[in-house]
């Protein structure tokens, strides 16, 4: 069973946050929220985001478990207007989705969660760095990296207490470094790791731009990524693993 | 002799509605205002256009008929900002059109009316259901049909009496109903037929969102779609061809 | 030595000025502002472009010359919001230009300038027919223009003391006349120049449209344009050679 009012706004927000990184997701219906966990194909990049009840208008669910073809949902979403209401209703029997928008209702086929990539189990990693940073300035750092090179360094300065973000091209470098006064908060330790700026700059599409997102990092390690949606009735995190350093 | 002044958005509110439909049309320039009627070259949609002279700033004609280059025309237009004033004046000799836009001439070459599509008869059908609706509720039902299938059935339920919308796809479908409450009005009668989306699609791009749209419909037979322009200074008819219906 | 902090705003209006007609050019960081000149591969449009040293925030240099890819250099550019600064210091050692905006830096490898095409010497001509015309009404000749045509006539009528142009196609043309009145000043002279339109469509793409634009126009001769961009503390000409005129 599976019955919900939400806005249209955060629908959109809670599809986009998953479908930068997969075309198909599992989405976990349980009587307090619902959660979805996915992998992309390379198996480089994942996404944990939970909603809970209380961001819907009206929100019943009972455990059920969908797969859902991800841009499918986004473009009905995107008929709605910023501030209508999206009804979400299962129909068990024929696993199908039924979703009203003001009248209008689209019956949507909910695909086989069996045959969607398995969830992955994210680590719990205790990584030393944690830096919080505005969502805007992962843009402006992804946004000059991608005009140098396709790769980025993420590191914490632990001696001077600084973050910062390194991109090394043919000719041209990039290099932001933000200072414990210019980050929201920083709670030093070494870390130094390079990451694949494709699927950074996904990512980063669905951070929005005013979020304070909380970075964990190692030393060639992963980097963890938390941030709200929803206000603060959501949590996403994106995990990316590192790439090999080449000296 | 065709000499008028109009702003720039009655004219291309009027070159838009027929210009979904076909690349070129004669145009009557009668003493009481222009008139357009054409088809499309597979004969499945037809526009007929009314624009009273009181449409205009200044009016003068006297029955002669021209040939136009319609999308030529709407770059021309174009170029002029909303509120702008758009002067024509046909040149008999030459068989040119002078238009000028705030000292800028334009001179359009026009088409041998001959060489142009011959005019449909638009036929006069005693259909059994009138709906009134916004048009905004045919673009939304439109755009949601359009992500399911290539086409649409357009219907009146007698007995419910309510007008419905249904696209069926492969695995998706979508339902729109709307109440007489919901409708600006209903004149009830068994109506349902289908129709060509693709059609349907081009016809609606031209109907303004906020205007008061007339269907007239019946059973398996075409639909007729009345809306005003130019602050009901002219009326645009929209005739549909139904498909053959599939079951 | 080269150090200077430039609003975005003027750093743009610059490059843009320069970056219609040539990939790459030559900067030269005098003590008093900066200068630009460069010539198209075909040798048909040139430019001339001053910026005063007034015209930066702050502003040290002592004759260095640069050569930069100009698209590179607009992309940079592009990052930083409409006010806000753009700090410039020259590594002469490197040979690279540290960019910094607001934390986040870039390092530019600068070009070789004995590789980058020579500077073209804009001749002096004594032309002698003098308008001065707003951005918008050139951007309005060449658009109308550019729908008929690939060419674009520029001249004066000296007895009906006039400035017109004129675009002839095969079946449509455009004519724009804009009398002593209607222009901001007028220096009547015999003119009437034919040019290439696609090179006159890139010079207008940097023209402000509410710049005042003065043209010196002749007899079958170049037409120079010249305007000012950062508040009139930058000035750029432009210059055009002729079309053969094909009678």
């Amino acid at each position: 069973m599976f019955k919900a009012i939400v806005s249209a706004d955060t629908l959109k927000e809670t599809l986009d946050s998953v479908s930068v990184l997969v075309d198909e997701c599992k989405i976990h219906l349980d009587e307090d929220g619902l959660s979805i966990r996915a992998v992309d194909p390379a198996n480089v990049g994942m996404v944990d985001l939970d909603l809970a009840a209380a961001a819907f208008e009206s929100y019943e669910a009972d455990g059920g478990l969908i797969g859902v073809n991800l841009s499918r949902l986004e473009d009905i979403a995107g008929m709605a207007d910023a501030g209508q209401l999206v009804q979400l209703e299962l129909d068990e029997e024929t696993r199908k989705l039924h979703i009203q928008i003001d009248g209008l209702e689209y019956t949507l086929a909910l695909i086989d969660p069996d045959s969607i990539r398995q969830e992955p189990d994210i680590p719990d990693l205790d990584l030393p760095a944690h830096v919080v940073i505005e969502g805007r300035d992962i843009d402006r750092a992804v946004t000059a990296a991608d005009m140098v090179s396709d790769h980025i360094a993420l590191g914490v300065d632990a001696a001077d207490e600084l973050f910062y973000v390194d991109a090394e091209g043919d000719t041209d470098d990039v290099h932001l470094e933000l200072t414990r006064d210019q980050l929201i908060d920083l709670e030093s330790g070494a870390a130094h790791s390079l990451f694949s700026l494709d699927y950074l700059k996904d990512m980063n599409k669905a951070i929005p731009k005013d979020a304070e997102v909380e970075l964990e990092l190692g030393d060639e390690y992963p980097v963890k990524m938390h941030f709200d949606i929803a206000e603060a009735q959501g949590q996403v995190t994106y995990m990316l693993a590192p790439r090999i350093q080449s000296d």
